[in-house]
């Protein structure tokens, strides 16, 4: 009978985990995850380098840090050197940690030249829907 | 020795897969994913109704459309009637057929009287870096 239940059970985590997997909107109970806009202005005749910059450090924040959860970078079209970037932390812990690598601190020294403005915008998650 | 050949073969692409798994920054090599900020007011008192609407939108449209990748909806800290939404497709074809979807048509019809501004950015991607 034990044996039963715990097999209808595993049944029941299985189709759950389909149907959650199919649906997949980022699901926060505990603390919702930290994300932040950034808006940035490049220096014309520095985007090249900023670009390249910014690709390493995206790079290796995804590969080494496990709470780094997005970092998309974009430019506005017609516009190059206004960039934004999506950033998804798994939570305040994780970016503050974030700010403390190597390798955010080399992309901070290596740009603070080509960074014309830069506007960062905190944000309230309402619904991060993802595939 | 073709046999080995093909061992060694398997065994380079589980290795390559996990790589890939590790840094997972969208590649295109292909066509790039269409990205689209979306920045909107919401009308004061109306907020609760349109989060609703929203939330129901990105929902249907994560679950029903392979090329709709991401659907993150914040609102901008302190100023909870300022919404951003960053918005991913597979490409142009996939955002042209989201717009034609009953469930993008309904949220536009419900939610026509709720938006007091919208502002559509339309992007080009420079790394779409995720987990």
């Amino acid at each position: 009978m034990m044996r039963r239940a715990s097999f209808i059970l595993s049944g029941v985590i299985i189709v759950a985990t389909f149907i959650g997997a199919s649906v997949k909107t980022r699901a926060y109970t505990a603390e919702p995850p930290l994300v932040r806009i950034a808006e940035l202005e490049i220096t014309s005749g520095l985007l090249a380098p900023y670009k390249d910059a910014l690709k390493e450090e995206i790079t290796t924040s995804i590969r080494e840090e496990p709470g780094v959860l997005t970092l998309y970078a974009v430019s506005v079209k017609g516009q190059p050197s206004q960039i934004r970037i999506f950033e998804t932390y798994k939570d305040q812990a994780a970016y503050e940690s974030h700010l403390q690598t190597p390798h955010f601190k080399k992309y901070k020294a290596a740009t603070q030249g080509m960074v014309k403005s830069l506007k960062l915008i905190e944000t309230e998650p309402i619904l991060l829907g993802q595939k």
